[in-house]
């Protein structure tokens, strides 16, 4: 793997836990660039610790290329895997427990695109119910046929609620995968805010939508975030 | 007492002040391993401040083994000895003064399981309302009755909202009973702001509890929030 | 003045500093010692920033025992002289901009005991309409008129409110002035909270309140805090 | 550009930053004190960032003076260009995705002056609605015309919200124009809260705004704020 590409999967993991937007369990990875049937994903650890030397590669059946390794995987890389297969412009994948999403997830209420930093949720954020799959699960994505699942969810979408559990969202490279994360926690806070102020919004209509998206490459925060991220993973080693 | 033991302790301590569980106020505590008619809590300081040598020994009476440092105990000592007496699977025990569970503890609305990270909120956490033991108290649970009618309330349940107070959250080791006061926060913050969404919540049915609780062992943030609390606790010595 | 006690206030004004209780603007005074007619309070900087050299000494004037140091004064200093000069039990005096306490402030919702670590609130927290004394004005207590109708809207309350402002707390010590601000803060988040969750709100009844409030003197809290703020100000200084 | 008058700019991108007030995406300009159809904004990078090197000079053309570094300018750079334009008494701008802001900006709920620190919102904060002037936008001010709209619905009030987008915010010199943009945060997040409390709200008057905006120069919190904000700039260095 190239040194750059996985110091661009730690700074994800540490940029995503300092946002608050994943939690000890949430996890992101990213498609070879070598072999779009393979991608990276850290280990079973926080996120918030993770150094290159835990990044381990998978195929599309949500196994480690390296089998010997398996034990260590995170339970929910079939949320990887099966996103990676259905969706081939996908390049970047998060899955996380962002707090202000989780609200929705278990209403009928439906993220609209309220702030152009994350006008991508126009392009619709539907909810993933697992219930409707498998009936009395732990809620976690624990194999290919509940990834699958998931995966037809999200269909063309940026993003996709997972019912009292969190969120997935995908981006054509990393930093949007993790711009959008962090700019649909606001988006969500946002929106609960101004529900209560009025049941009258102006939400970003469709042009608008069409317009904004393929500006939002978060790229002016991206050296910023990703500094800051490898300093610390840096700190952490010494 | 065993050192890897102390420390983990400690590291509780400091991970639920960090967390915003605990304040200056709450304490958690251990079972002993070698005798499980005691237990283990730090002298009556703040959280974030203990060590290893802030440990004392105490008996189910909630007295400490050592008499003369008695002076130095936690006045609510008794919730710990009478949750030990009572629930003979407890072996970790937390107050706190939890700040979103609270607006739950003094109105009549229940917490519900909204969020997987909490699913053990399904399997009950009932309000303690002292002034049915006792009127015009200080809210504090200060003597073995009090106690006593806490575990009563609390019964086989994972936590127990205190009214106008805080919580107790149990665990059948360490690491459960200090995540589930961690999830339990956020799980309150949650709950609270779908309902200001909908009054249709799709919450955890008993199946998706059932199947949920063995899991959450909070063993994949153990590590960091143990690692990050230990060496603060050792930058505190210098 | 003698050295623990300037440290005690220098920790007093980062303290509310740190717990988003003062932001650049409010402040905190103690008695003196030595003459009840006499009062210390920083000079006009952040409360962050304060050092013990910053502490000047005042009269029940509200002027600086040493006038040539008066350009240097907070303008709204009579909200201190006042209420020292208007309630011979208070020893110390927080001025704050408290920013959960400042809707209800504005509403005619009052602040009721919802949180025993601010049992105190059941004692009254009266809101001062500075309208009713002076049309017109900045909201600022510029002048011992202004000082002196508040501390009769204060009357015997151990705080009150300030509309569009902020709030005054007081206490027979330090700690107590500190440690009530802190949790009126919290406790003010938490009525809101309730109050969003229900109409029926369990409150802290009177005889609660009575138990409570001697019990509250937040001494367990106040060596972790100025041990904090104190090694805070000293890093300042290198 | 005089060295003190940088450094100033360069703390009040660090000092929005550390409030919160601006995100990676934010940016604040100063008219130069040389040439008043000149002014100082940094090339595109996250105002945490900043230093003294990334200051750039532009005219009134919303052009950079040195042409070669063009595209490194934010695409924005016409809100700061047209206000400078339309008003002759404003010194310094901020642009802002301030959160709290965003829900009023898609509601049609004014925001009105219910905090002192705040009072400036009392001469009016009017939303601009881009959709009037331009269909099918990714609400992004890109050009002068789009500056010059934004600029007319400002007028001559101390800031306007920008729809789903944030807001601009003017002072007569940089430190008014950074510490109303701290402060309209939090008076927004106040009238959220005082909405949900009550529906009768006191606001402060037309002569308690008149009496206060004078007086509200935030000189206080300046020297605090800039001092940590070029500490870590320094820092940053290192």
């Amino acid at each position: 793997m190239d040194q750059e590409l996985a110091e661009d999967l730690v700074a994800a993991n540490r940029i995503l836990a300092a946002h608050g937007v994943i939690d000890a369990y949430g996890h992101v990875s990213i498609r070879s660039p070598r072999d779009p049937k393979r991608f990276y994903l850290a280990r079973n650890i926080a996120p918030e610790m993770v150094q290159v030397e835990d990044l381990l590669e998978y195929g599309l059946d949500g196994e480690p290329v390296d089998g010997a390794r398996k034990p260590d995987s995170v339970s929910e890389r079939y949320i990887h895997s099966e996103v990676y297969r259905a969706r081939p412009d996908v390049i970047a994948v998060v899955h996380n427990h962002s707090p202000s999403v989780i609200p929705f997830s278990v209403t009928g209420v439906p993220m609209r695109p309220i702030f152009h930093m994350a006008a991508f949720v126009g392009d619709g954020v539907p909810t993933f119910e697992i219930r409707k799959v498998q009936k009395g699960s732990d809620l976690l994505v624990r194999n290919p046929r509940l990834g699958a699942a998931l995966a037809k969810t999200l269909g063309k979408c940026p993003a996709a609620l997972m019912r009292g559990h969190g969120s997935v969202v995908v981006g054509e490279n990393l930093q949007r995968a993790v711009g959008r994360s962090v700019y649909l926690e606001l988006a969500a806070r946002m929106q609960m805010q101004a529900l209560a102020l009025s049941s009258k919004i102006t939400f970003m209509d469709k042009a608008e939508v069409k317009a904004n998206n393929p500006v939002q490459d978060y790229k002016r925060a991206w050296p910023l975030w990703r500094a800051k991220a490898l300093a610390q993973a840096k700190a952490d080693r010494e």
